[in-house]
């Protein structure tokens, strides 16, 4: 009975980190704010889910965001391209199909991991990736990678409605905008995000 | 020394509570899924942060999204209407000065209030609010309640240097897209979501 306190402590303790890592798939350390590959890198991998936006054919093509699950892999092997499993019920897959413009916007703040900083501050990092919304071949090698990459991440897909005919989309990214720390945007290449190492 | 441990489960119980509601500013309890309006009015009150998109006239029209924190009013007394604290150092302001057309959107997910369902599920609410990105008049009563406001749920703004110019923006809603329950977007009027009385 001496031992219940502590034990009970421990019970709490467990689940509050478990409450409080929502949406937080690794336990990968924050990388260097200089290492802006890494950064952004981490930023994708970390975050299970983001707003997609595209243009909206319904509302005067204004840009309607969306809050989607994405995932860029599977845990420890992840590619930095964002990948979605999205049904035209929506309105994000009927405008990409019609628009491909589109980006991904993705913020460190429900990581856990800003602070006591302001979500809008740039201590807290955010990062948009801006390119072209396509529909993946369901044959391709690519889409089956994609799948895999989706479903580990967010098991709850496999149960979702065949009726609704969800599909793979990627995002093929063409410009990045990532802020993690004071003094403006990091410079940052596609080419050096997709390449970079994790 | 007999209530040390239970005085600890407490302080812990309390600290845990904190960290968990990061990002939630209200204890108002969640609305019927049937209330369209007072479920719309408690996600836009109760979120500190959303990301808010523009056309980017830097990125070929391309829709823009940017996490920005915002507020609707101070607690217990808020609007339905979003205001924000922006600089033309970024894009975002300096792209709804050119273009108006905007959306902001913001998830359940990181209130903690989904319990364990995937953020893209519509069990996991979502709203999207399209309209117009407008700058206000800087000595207009309303620019005075949106600074209120907007310093009452982010305290650090008013530390934000005064030679980055913050400038206060609303969104004047022209569409709501909300999807809090299975069966797709809750038919909802601008007009009854600014009018429900909280």
């Amino acid at each position: 009975m001496k031992n219940k306190g502590f034990f009970c402590l421990l019970v709490l303790f467990f689940l509050g980190f478990q409450v409080c890592v929502q949406g937080r798939l690794l336990a990968a350390s924050k990388p260097d704010r200089d290492d802006a590959a890494g950064y952004a890198r981490w930023l994708v991998s970390q975050n299970s889910w983001g707003i997609l936006n595209t243009i909206s054919t319904e509302l005067e093509g204004a840009p309607f965001g969306n809050v989607v699950s994405f995932s860029d892999g599977v845990p420890e092997k992840s590619s930095g391209i964002p990948y979605f499993y999205l049904t035209t019920l929506d309105p994000t897959a009927r405008n990409a199909l019609k628009d491909h413009r589109s980006s991904l916007t993705i913020s460190e703040y429900p990581l856990g991991t800003c602070g006591k900083a302001d979500p809008e501050s740039p201590v807290c990092a955010k990062i948009t990736l801006t390119g072209k919304l396509v529909l993946l071949d369901a044959n391709s090698k690519e889409a089956e990678f994609a799948q895999t990459a989706l479903f580990t991440k967010h098991p709850e897909m496999k149960g979702w409605p065949k009726s609704h005919n969800f599909q793979i989309f990627k995002l093929e990214i063409k410009d990045i905008f990532m802020i993690n720390w004071f003094g403006g945007p990091k410079p940052l290449t596609v080419d050096q995000y997709l390449k970079y190492k994790m």
